[in-house]
């Protein structure tokens, strides 16, 4: 029986090692695969890294040259080390990085030095003491400073090397000689790595983080049309013709109905995004297609609205999978309108993310718009006719849910379409002919006396005026929505 | 003319200097406030602070003292650095960068030396080619690594310190000699710079990152409650009693109905506190009332589901500022269960955040989310008996959208109910005397015969004793401990 274990133990052994190499191949192919796909996502990644590797290469050459290595020293390893803390992923990112660096260390070191001279005048057995005490107090300081949201944005970099540098000099001055010629060098190595970094993220193939933010923005509003020109289709068509298309995965092998999540978690990034593109709008030069004074900031009021529009597509994704079910005779009533209104919404956007990704006029979103709310009104007449007789709202309740909050989708994406106009006008987007009269003033169109079909602009402004009382709001302009946003919804309006 | 208005100049330049120094003290004032603020919106920011000047000032010790001058010599300003940069706010985000950094050097120390003599074999002209070749490779190479999502949660600072220490220790091997004595002195200043900021950050003040997880999970919870408990009166009564306290301010001067916007960006936060209290549990030791292997990615689930109702509350919100007015009528009608559920959805939640506090049992909460339930079936019946005749289905859907978002709510609660109940039983909240016999082991108790209290040690054996099977571990046990959280809960256990 021993025998027999041991025996069986050996082969097992032997088949471990047979298996042992296919087994690292396929660890080995695995790994290799999760590369390339890293890479295929995002074909820029490899090009940073070889950027990074090429800046490398470069400063070490100062070490390699003599006569460039006799004029740095040692002190050309501070070369090396700015250049792989200061590249970052965008250009944005790099400049601001060195520039806080390059402004930080100037700045430390001069108190420093300072700090130096005043210490010495306390004697050879108080200057250690009054070192350690201002080194104290300022580094104590600059931490605390770095816990501002506004500084932990910009400068936080620029303070940590601030701190770094100060006590260096301050505690080495204590022992060097010829501080001042070291600390030149240094200066001098870090304002060469700095330079390196900076000429080689604009110059080979540049990431731009305002180019960045563009795109994603624009894909937001891009997955939000997604999902909502598919959603028609499978709340209400779902049990008709299964073998339809809406669940049909998109490019991430995501289903298109989950592709509106990731929007929901965009504000960190959009908001870092916004603020490497612009500190006072300088950080990044202008590029491309993009001026200096590009309106970076109106971008997080666009991202702002997509992710509440995210919020209440989540919401009806919720009452999709709720437990009641909803009746199907009022689903059917509502269906039409519903199913119009999502779809028209998801043109809509889509036209926007089109002119925001192409930079150009974004007035053909406004068709669709008009269409929105057209729809939205049929919807209206559509829930005011629809009184069932005996009518259970129980099976109601979710579908006249579905109808509300596709309405308030409908006036995010109207708000979203208001952005993106401002956006095109303060970024100066090509202009296309623009064949109608813009919307934004209704009294105008109240004096016409034609008749038209609903779907038009007079329909708007009868829908708009719900407040009789104050007629001199215009529900269109900014200031108010601004009021809507900022102000608690005080009892009368709730 | 001309004399009057020169007059005029030197008198407002006068008047400029006699409010100047009025101007600069109201600044100085100002920003003195706000230093003050944000002290005392987390008194841990000073302490912090001056812990970081404290950890600076003894390791400058290393220059000040002749003897350990003599043995550190310069590389003791590594010492420093390492202070600087690897000195976070939080325990586990200053012992993760030490560790990092630690390893990282010793590492790529090593690579470094290795590559120095392979590149030494290609004779004097060949040596620095090599070495640039190795550079750029391994840099490249590491800068790709830095974009894999794991790698950049949990190893970033120790990939850069990898290529940082490589490309120095390479390239420097090219001109100094004495590589080793110099690799030695700076792995030692940097194991001093990084023990000290461990042990200052541990045993002074220590700050928690599992502990403000923790906290701010429970807070999240609070603000949740805060909404939902005053939600009834805001939307159903606001025109009756217009003077209660729904509007009151909370202790951050926003009002109440915007605490829980917070929460809807919680997610990066959450995911980085998770990450530096737990690296397969090892960031951070047991501390206070947290063991070592306190399951901090549970956290992770009840912080999503906090934001999945954070996103309803918006979605309710946004209703409740809509233009459509809902019929009172039918308002009137679903008031009741409708105020009801909100406000046991909110005392439920605080119910939860309070157990998650104090570390006890949540099963008070149950009886709260059971009367939730009881709430939503009311609802549904009132839904069914509002059979309004000549039903203006326009007017109703508003409030029916509001009454389907509270029942999803409702869900949303129940479900953190099981969760912070799946918490307290992996994290062993301290148990309350429950009336009830615990339903997961009615059977043992049946054949025991002695009635003790539940709350001793052998109602916690009882309590403990769900592995029927195995009847010889001890739950208390740590082995136990460790099976428990890395083994999926089985059905059973469940």
């Amino acid at each position: 029986m021993e025998i027999g274990s041991t025996a069986q133990n050996k082969a097992r052994l032997f088949a471990g090692f047979k298996t042992f190499p296919a087994e690292l191949k396929a660890k080995i192919t695995s790994i290799a695969k999760s590369f390339k796909r890293l890479g295929q996502d995002d074909p820029r990644r490899v090009t940073h890294s070889f950027k990074v590797g090429f800046a490398l290469s470069l400063v070490s050459l100062l070490y390699y040259a003599r006569p460039l290595y006799d004029g740095f020293g040692v002190a050309g390893m501070w070369a090396v080390l700015t250049v792989v803390v200061v590249f970052e992923f965008t250009v944005g990112g790099t400049l601001s990085k060195c520039l806080n660096r390059g402004f930080a260390t100037f700045l430390a070191g001069g108190l420093g030095l300072g700090a130096d001279y005043f210490a010495s005048l306390f004697g050879k057995k108080g200057e250690p003491i009054v070192l350690g005490i201002l080194v104290f107090l300022l580094a104590a300081a600059a931490t605390f400073i770095r816990f501002f949201p506004r500084m932990k944005a910009r400068y936080d970099y620029g303070v940590l090397i601030f701190i770094l540098t100060f006590s260096m000099v301050a505690v080495s001055g204590y022992r060097v000689d010829e501080l001042v010629v070291l600390a030149h060098q240094r200066l001098s190595t870090i304002i060469l790595g700095g330079a390196t970094c900076m000429l080689i993220s604009i110059f080979i193939c540049p990431v731009w983080a305002g180019e960045d933010l563009h795109n994603a923005v624009a894909s937001n509003l891009e997955k939000l049309a997604t999902f909502l020109e598919g959603f028609g289709g499978v709340y209400f068509l779902s049990c008709r013709d299964e073998g339809s298309d809406v669940d049909s995965k998109d490019g991430n092998g995501k289903s298109f109905f989950q592709g509106y999540k990731s929007i929901m978690n965009s504000k960190n990034r959009e908001e870092s995004l916004v603020s490497l593109a612009s500190l006072h709008s300088t950080w990044e030069p202008g590029h491309g297609r993009f001026r200096l004074r590009h309106p970076w900031k109106h971008y997080l009021k666009i991202g702002a609205l997509a992710r509440q529009c995210a919020y209440h597509i989540e919401v009806i994704n919720a009452c999709i999978g709720s437990h009641i079910h909803a009746s199907e005779e009022f689903k059917g009533k509502i269906e039409g309108p519903c199913s119009r209104m999502s779809a028209e919404c998801g043109r809509a956007l889509k036209a926007l993310a089109t002119s925001m990704k192409t930079m150009t006029d974004p007035s053909s979103a406004k068709s669709n718009v008009e269409n929105t709310k057209a729809a939205m009104k049929d919807l209206m007449f559509a829930l005011k006719a629809a009184s069932v007789e005996n009518a259970d709202f129980l099976a109601i309740a979710p579908a006249a849910a579905v109808g509300s909050v596709l309405v308030e989708i409908a006036r995010c994406v109207e708000k979203i379409s208001e952005a993106v106009h401002e956006l095109s006008e303060r970024a100066h987007f090509c202009k296309t002919v623009e064949p109608t009269v813009s919307p934004e003033k209704p009294q105008q169109l109240l004096h016409r006396g034609i008749i038209r079909p609903v779907s038009d602009a007079t329909g708007d402004v009868h829908d708009e005026n719900v407040v009789i009382t104050i007629h001199e709001i215009s529900t269109d302009s900014p200031e108010n929505e601004k009021v809507d946003q900022h102000r608690v919804p005080k009892p009368g309006q709730v």
